[in-house]
């Protein structure tokens, strides 16, 4: 089966539990994307995803993409997908109405994407770096680069890659290498090796933008001497620019997608933004990036839960114990679906999908927010739950993705473990989610070390009070949440404080942290989802699942954490009589 | 780089933790069996392993096995390495002299196989089922088969399958529809398909004996009906048996290993055991064949760790928080090792290692004790070992081959997702031991419905109080260990009680039932590494991050058991007064 969209399911969490209309409609570039215009872009995304994209899957899969000599060959089909992607306008969809674009909130676009890397991961990514590119260049391009790159890549016709790897610098982008010499006409030569660079080479468009991070000669060492050179495959004037894929990597997974090692040899190209100011141009859309990955995760875990809920619909083994099933009928054997090894996994992933879904589509609309909302203390709020809630996200759900996706692998026992059903697959393919734009140990330590402890955990502390705000003591369940969301607060101001005894504890802990972060974040997902929907049965379930099986790792983390802060101060005052002493 | 066994790592084990060589010199076959003895087949059997097998794996995945009109082609150099395999006597490691066997104790069958799974997941796959099928014909066979067959199969010159499952019967055994017809020369004619069948079908040996459940007309519906034969490749008079290979599968990982869709056309075979006794006859070994499976996930994630720990120990990115490292040097960036979140994943996965070890080697020696024990009672004891602690390891085991082998991926960043480290291969590998030999949830089930409940815990109580007994309480390690056991018994009582009200509770717990031993019994391995070397610097650093980062799951998953069983208590309570009112 291939993976089909349910447009209803996302707008429930859109209008019901986010009130997004509203909140969008608010904005000034959204103020006529109502209801009704939204439903229609998400039936229609739908539809092209589960027709046109979906079906392309397992061929990607299996076929994968081919090297010869310098030029990479596509799976069957995804040319002619693609060419109907661009022709749909969908990658247009975010983007600005003067550069071509069709003006629609991120949020629609991050469904968009969520949805797409369900179905086929790997086509996935060949458009999944454009809007980054088109962010980076319309906030730092100089206007004759504007001129010749933006509406291209704001519409797919030509596609873009980010080239920051090399082999020595993956995690440490400040051993890049690549050299940029500038000339006298205002361009720059390029020169070096990057890895793992997704979509390097390809044969869906004409021309191909990388985004090349380089050094300038004489620059400082170390990250502050990064530039940023737009690099095209063909020059302005036609001819074919000094830029080659020498080979692609065999991967687990992603066989839909090139990977490519990319030398530029005395490249043309041209600097983004200023010198020495690299990383910051990148930066510029490293909230949507990130966010776009957790994206994946949700999709592909969705994927892989639509495939054991249909299978566990079907497939008959053993009696169930408890009360007779009303799908037993005549059966020797019980649909798995009844037995509640198999009930434990798919609620416990459909609670997953939809709390994570809730949370990826606020950070959407916040994104929207910080943009463009009329005040700037709103933006300012919106830029705060981005920078600290992007790096959970990231984290939880490609960590998810590749877990849950296992669990859901389980539900098929062996037949799981064989191609036939594509749930494997599912599995190898989310694998790199955890990996790329930041590993999640990474994401753990920017959420930490970067966001929460420089300002002794007040950021965080307003991200969650205003989470507070939206919660109804009188409820059970807000009221749990609100314990969490103090728990949560008072443990950042727990880690400032050891943090000064023992600057590597936040290292030690960063995982446990973000997950305790992770839980508090769902619990809220979930308590809003149940409000919103107190009589649906799936939800029930799934709500149910989540406080009994997933929610308990809120109290283990949290504990995990506080001992090793307990740690710290028990060698401080053991110390401390020592020093005093001397 | 290729596998690597390190004999001193589980000789330590061994004797400083299990006490093994005095333990086996108790037991009449093994009274020779001294410590010089078992050394110099440890260090054959490690050399063997990283010479002639580990070097095979990586083509072993790429090339896999090939199916060719009803022939199966093993991948280069296996044919070969089999070949020798046999010469070297590993075969028959622990069959009995009289069978052609070396007569040794399983314990170093065991570690020979926790080795080559390790070196090469898909070649032991194999030999990976033929003491099982020795001990079965053993067991239950007639002398004139016997005579024919079990030489043979001890010494490996000829291979052996099960041929249990169909497409319908998978974890439901009883569902298999295979026909057995009863000949008047006491031969049966075999009819039916089955499926992954591994190695149904290769080239290594020029004979294959499958073993398959089947049903003899007029047999009762369900498991009962139930019956074993024995169906060579080829008869003893030289002819092709009407059994053949349909297909082998695609499958995620394990290509070195066909996986076979076989038929049997009126298959010539024999009845091993009696006619409804098949599934006994075959679990005979489900002991010494979970335990098997326990090994290959000890040894898959000890192979992707050996992978991590070394790339960890060359690969240099960014600076360590805290004093400089000695490795520093004028290294720009420091040793991934050197890293919190990459020593937290090295230690953690070691700690694994080494605490499943020494809970899987002491149930080999169980065994071993079961087997040949002169005492009636300890023959008993060490038999309820194995009932209850088997199902707990093939679980833990496997489940942690697959996470482990993932996180140590996590390692290498981008490069672990990559073909080149092999790392990949170890986690697509690993995760096919969740699945067979009953998946990962039917384990949990056995433990719980089927060994720990009918007898109201009391088996359960036993094995762990012998556990206690070897504690000193005035160990604080051992302390809190004694802590954990009693808990367990008591968390035994207190499910065994609640299912009285709720019969489906067990079934909804167990997995977490399951965690809960897992970790006592883990808890317990560590303290006894602990007290024999309480000076290694690495088992220290292991034992620290089994503490702290390991254990607390224990905690968690006691709480989510406990308040399954106190909800059906209030369910119970709240409707007790209604029923009295009546």
């Amino acid at each position: 089966m291939h993976y089909q969209p349910r447009p209803e399911d996302v707008r429930f969490l859109l209008n019901a539990v986010l009130d997004a209309p509203t909140r969008l409609r608010a904005l000034a570039p959204f103020s006529e994307v109502d209801d009704a215009l939204q439903s229609q872009v998400l039936e229609e995304a739908a539809r092209f995803v589960g027709e046109v994209i979906a079906p392309l899957n397992r061929e990607g899969d299996e076929v994968g993409c081919r090297f010869d000599g310098g030029e990479v060959v596509t799976p069957p089909g995804f040319r002619e997908a693609y060419q109907a992607f661009v022709d749909g306008g969908w990658p247009a969809l975010s983007a600005a109405t003067e550069d071509g674009g069709q003006g629609l909130p991120t949020v629609l676009e991050a469904i968009l994407y969520e949805w797409l890397s369900a179905a086929n991961h790997g086509f996935t990514m060949a458009p999944g770096l454009l809007h980054g590119a088109y962010a980076c260049l319309k906030h730092h391009g100089s206007d004759e680069l504007k001129d010749r790159y933006l509406q291209k890549i704001a519409t797919g016709e030509w596609l873009a890659t980010m080239c920051l790897t090399e082999a020595h610098a993956g995690s440490d982008l400040g051993q890049v290498r690549t050299r940029a010499t500038a000339q006298a006409d205002g361009s720059v030569r390029v020169s070096g090796g990057k890895i793992f660079i997704s979509g390097g080479e390809h044969d869906l468009t004409p021309n191909i933008v990388h985004l090349v991070l380089c050094r300038l000669p004489d620059a400082p060492a170390g990250p502050k001497g990064l530039s940023l050179a737009l690099v095209p495959k063909v020059l302005p004037d036609g001819a074919r620019n000094a830029v080659h894929c020498e080979r692609i990597e065999e991967k687990m997974g992603l066989h839909g997608s090139p990977t490519c090692t990319m030398r530029f040899d005395d490249a043309t190209g041209w600097l983004v933004g200023e010198p020495g100011r690299g990383l910051a141009a990148m930066f510029v859309m490293m909230n949507a990036a990130r966010l776009h990955v957790a994206l994946q995760g949700i999709g592909l875990l969705d994927a892989a839960w639509q495939k054991a809920d249909a299978y566990a619909a079907e497939r008959r083994q053993m009696r169930a114990p408890g009360p007779v099933p009303a799908s037993r009928g005549s059966e020797a054997a019980d649909l798995i679906a009844e037995h509640p090894a198999v009930r434990r996994i798919l609620d416990t992933q459909r609670a997953w999908i939809d709390g994570s879904r809730a949370l990826a589509y606020r950070s959407a609309l916040m994104l929207d927010i910080a943009t463009h909302d009329a005040d700037a203390k709103a933006r300012e709020r919106a830029q705060r739950w981005c920078s600290l809630v992007t790096p959970v996200l990231k984290a939880a759900c490609t960590h998810q993705a590749f877990h849950g996706a296992s669990e859901c692998l389980q539900v098929f026992g062996g037949h799981g473990y064989v191609r036939e059903w594509g749930v494997e697959q599912v599995v190898r393919d989310a694998r790199v989610t955890m990996i790329y734009e930041g590993t999640n140990e990474i994401q753990a330590i920017d959420l930490l070390v970067r966001k929460v402890l420089p300002d002794g955990g007040a950021a965080l502390s307003a991200v969650l009070l205003e989470l507070r705000d939206t919660l109804d003591a009188s409820r059970e369940a807000d009221a749990d949440v609100q314990r969490r969301l103090a728990q949560l607060r008072y443990l950042g101001t727990t880690v400032a404080m050891a943090a000064h005894a023992n600057p590597v504890l936040p290292y030690e802990v960063a995982d446990d942290f973000l997950r305790v972060m992770t839980l508090t974040l769902m619990a809220w997902a979930w308590a809003r989802i149940e409000v919103a929907a107190p009589a649906d049965a799936g939800r029930t379930h799934a709500a149910a699942a989540f406080r009994r099986w997933v929610l308990p790792e809120f109290e283990m983390r949290l504990g995990i954490v506080k001992r090793a802060c307990e740690g710290v101060a028990l060698a401080h005052a053991a110390q401390a009589p020592q020093e005093a002493s001397r």
